[in-house]
């Protein structure tokens, strides 16, 4: 296998704050013909729904043998381990917290997994509160230059789940959330189309006191100013607004609940 | 000629979502040699005015054989086709919507065009909403990997115009627009110098309740808390206020109407 | 010495503009080579303390040779000048107005400096407003190519200091401020751990009408809403509040005061 080439981030570092700079510069200061690669710093901070959701959306569309860094870390300066993960020709490395399990199961499971142990790939010096800096981006640049992954850290047999991530399917009712709110106002659900069984019509999607009945593939199948539901680009169900903000139009904030009904005509 | 090296990208797509991570993910895929270089994901949504401006202001200033990404797309999943387009040595894709026309007429005009249709050149599988991702990117990666202009897709000769972008010029008074306020409160207006025939301290230019009669070249030659006319480093009329914010002090958004005036004393 | 690599940004310009695109096409333009890594570009507009604090937490992650080019320049178009630096194996290059002195300090001093006064050196069209692009990028652009640093100008014995970047220390009492407020709203003062002499204990840290009097090494060691006090990952001591937002706590911002005080009990 070609040594893989490619740090790719994820984190809820922000964009107001020289942290994920600092990143770049561990990594490429160990690791100088790796190239890092910004998938996103916006994640809310801790929101690890919301982290799953951005690495379902991006991993599949990067270069396989991809280092995939994920900080996004409420439980920093507690005693939750690292781990690093192989699945579907890439490899992640993150806070054992439950973020990478959906990612995973899309990637076709785990291949081969190990906390990261290895004080010799860590910073020498390390700090109490930026394991980002200290732990993760230096093992993510050694992996990066190729060394052996066992070299990680003791084998781990499982990751975390990440639990409330998937919506509670039934044949007339599902329950879910929303993922996301893109910067258009478009309302991502965890709900994928398979959840809502038989023809898609049958459904309408509940987001507080708002219901949307209306099924399109793309904005220009309804009129201006218009509600829908429609596979996003990721795979989810999203609701937009043509030429509008759908978010604002339903009151829907990340994490508010959404619920899929039978319509009972 | 040498390959081109850089695939430069110019979104609405903001920083809060992970679709800039996504196209950098596609091209790399596609052409591991790229390298990706960010001209701003800073757009307002769907704004081709702003956009147009974005890429006169950064075209010139990038590496010639730059092959430019613009996704700005207010009719994404309407009958707008896709171009790619080669003007002054860079080659630009982007939605046939008109965000073009301005920085092509900046390069010395238009060499060749051609509507992106091939679709051996896009993603095998594609949704309806993420044509930046699906066929966009791809295509971009593609010329950035050497292939022949031609196999693009259908020639086109011509780009559509963007209305409203030039001014409305007139030997007293010329009518027009705020492109942008910058982050430091700046307002860029869509005037060029040459479009205030005469000697400039015989205009004032309005914004709003202000008129603003100050000209000079720079910041410091004017007092603390001034306002001033001055020609901007891209070229069009802007105006600032010495360790202030024009845009609050005027009342100035994006899109505002602006005018100039020659003083009739 | 191996030809540097990196240019290293860290710019106040912000995410909304096109700035930063620029100046990554005018480097990439004269110096295909070189290696563009965004430190950040969130510097408050113009706040030199903020500036001087991301070069200190970021410089000693980024591999040695690097240029850094700072633009925050609050007397932009006005007659001071722009300094280039070599300290601790790192070039650096910003507006002689003091925002360097704090990371040369802690690079182990000033080796040489020069005023960048070769205008062969500079964009040859040049406009008075965006140093950045036409004086600072280009000039960073050749060091990266490997230029003699003797050529960049007249020879500088001194840099500009940065007048109340260290707190006043006392053996009893410390005055500063806020340098910084992070995403997570972490409060970052000015105080390093040896300012205050004997037991951390002793000390308290009072902001507004707080007083934090618990100091831990990392946010785990207190319980979930409570304040802190640590010595952050940059050396700095910080302010937070396990699982929520220390600033809003404190009503804390940017330059506010801050009083470590020894308790009198």
């Amino acid at each position: 296998m070609a040594r893989p080439r490619f740090v790719a981030l994820t984190t809820d570092f922000g964009l107001t704050d020289v942290y994920a700079g600092i990143l770049r510069g561990v990594i490429r200061t160990l690791s100088p013909e790796a190239e890092v690669l910004d998938v996103s710093h916006a994640v809310a901070p801790g929101d690890l729904h919301e982290a799953a959701f951005f690495l379902l959306s991006a991993v599949p569309f990067l270069p396989k043998g991809t280092i995939h860094l994920c900080v996004v870390d409420p439980g920093v300066g507690t005693a939750r381990r690292v781990i690093a993960v192989r699945a579907g020709g890439h490899t992640l490395v993150a806070p054992d917290n439950g973020v990478l399990a959906p990612v995973v199961e899309a990637l076709g499971g785990l291949q081969e997994a190990r906390y990261v142990t290895n004080e010799r790939l860590m910073r020498p010096r390390r700090g109490m509160t930026f394991q980002g800096r200290d732990v993760m981006a230096p093992v993510c640049a050694h992996l990066c230059r190729g060394i052996d992954f066992a070299l990680v850290g003791d084998a781990a047999t499982a990751i975390e789940p990440l639990p409330g991530f998937a919506p509670a399917v039934g044949p007339d009712r599902c329950v879910g959330r929303v993922l996301h709110v893109d910067r258009f106002g478009n309302v991502v659900t965890n709900f994928v189309p398979g959840d809502l069984t038989g023809a898609r019509d049958d459904w309408r999607v509940v987001v507080g006191d708002h219901a949307v009945a209306r099924w399109a593939d793309t904005y220009g199948a309804v009129a201006p100013g218009e509600l829908l539901a429609y596979p996003g680009s990721v795979g989810f169900i999203e609701i937009a607004v043509r030429e509008g903000h759908a978010a604002d139009r339903l009151g829907a904030r990340r994490g508010a609940a959404v619920t899929a009904m039978r319509r009972d005509d």
